[in-house]
């Protein structure tokens, strides 16, 4: 029954079918047979790519976190002053984000029950902490008003930035990622408020 | 067995329980039997209170929404230049968040399977509404940047700011809602960059 279609599928194809199941019905939620019925084809064939859906889950806050932590290894984010630095790394993650948005979506949602998901949630915090030292940073050097506490601040760009998952759909009000992170590092960096 | 604590319950502390249970195990997977077990009552008692665990959600978001809409109505919100006006919103609705943060993440985390969750939802719209019209008077008058369309800044302000449910606690860092208030305040309409 389900012969024709298994050949089509790769490991790639059969992750992208369990984020979409695992944002769907969330990670605990998420039984063997509930991605058999999602992808079309038998347990023992996904039994065949991976070795149960920890393993999807693995994959799947790899890429997300690859995608992340890639930036952090931009020419951009390494080289020169903190705050444009800073600014680069705010404008990529939410580019990543969205172009990684059912991979990143799966990251946030991670709740800390398996070995895999406390990992994830340990990688995260590695992440914000980077962001969190060029904020530091920037502040150090000045270029930042001094009026925010800087772990609120990341707390609060952050927060503005992983908000994109609640909303953004990429058929949606065709804004692009460009858009949405130009509007990003305008708010964050500038402000709302014209300048007088 | 629960006689001597019965007496002690109000319908408030009922509600307040019933909230806690909500949050961490969901509003769809808490049944009656969780909410006798975290009040320490029967369920014939809590019955005695409320016509069931719909009704306990529908008091808990209406208090969120109370606070919000409550906000609308206060002079400084009705009063003056769309901007301050928006300002001012925008501070009231970080500290009505934290001051009734468990109703608020509540009503954030509301899904729609019940008609008093889909009632919540457009009420919840109806408010977003109502930001985004006030943003959009204070761009109509000049006061806000013009290169961040309205409806992306509203969604991007509302993402910051209903992200602090994410990870306030009220009595971790000492930080109070007065403070958390202006730091939303000082990015949203002054930006993190010192101005020049």
């Amino acid at each position: 029954m389900t012969t024709a279609k298994r050949d089509t599928y790769t490991p790639e194809t059969l992750l992208s079918v369990a984020v979409g199941v695992f944002n769907e019905r969330g990670y605990d939620g998420t039984s063997m047979e509930h991605l058999s019925r999602a992808a079309g084809i038998s347990k023992s064939s996904i039994y065949h790519h991976v070795s149960g859906k920890e393993e999807l889950l693995r994959r799947a806050v790899s890429r997300a976190l690859d995608g992340l932590f890639g930036i952090l290894d931009e020419e951009h984010a390494r080289v020169g002053r903190a705050s444009d630095r800073l600014e680069h790394v705010v404008r990529r993650m939410v580019e990543v984000l969205i172009t990684e948005l059912p991979y990143v979506t799966l990251l946030l949602r991670v709740r800390g029950n398996t070995d895999t998901e406390r990992w994830a949630l340990e990688r995260r915090r590695d992440f914000d902490h980077e962001v969190a030292e060029l904020l530091k940073a920037a502040a150090a050097d000045g270029d930042l008003r001094g009026d925010v506490e800087v772990r609120l601040a990341t707390r609060l760009v952050f927060g503005m930035i992983n908000s994109i998952v609640e909303w953004y759909r990429p058929d949606g009000r065709g804004m692009g990622e460009r858009e949405v992170a130009d509007a990003v590092v305008q708010v964050v960096f500038g402000g709302l408020r014209k300048a007088a």
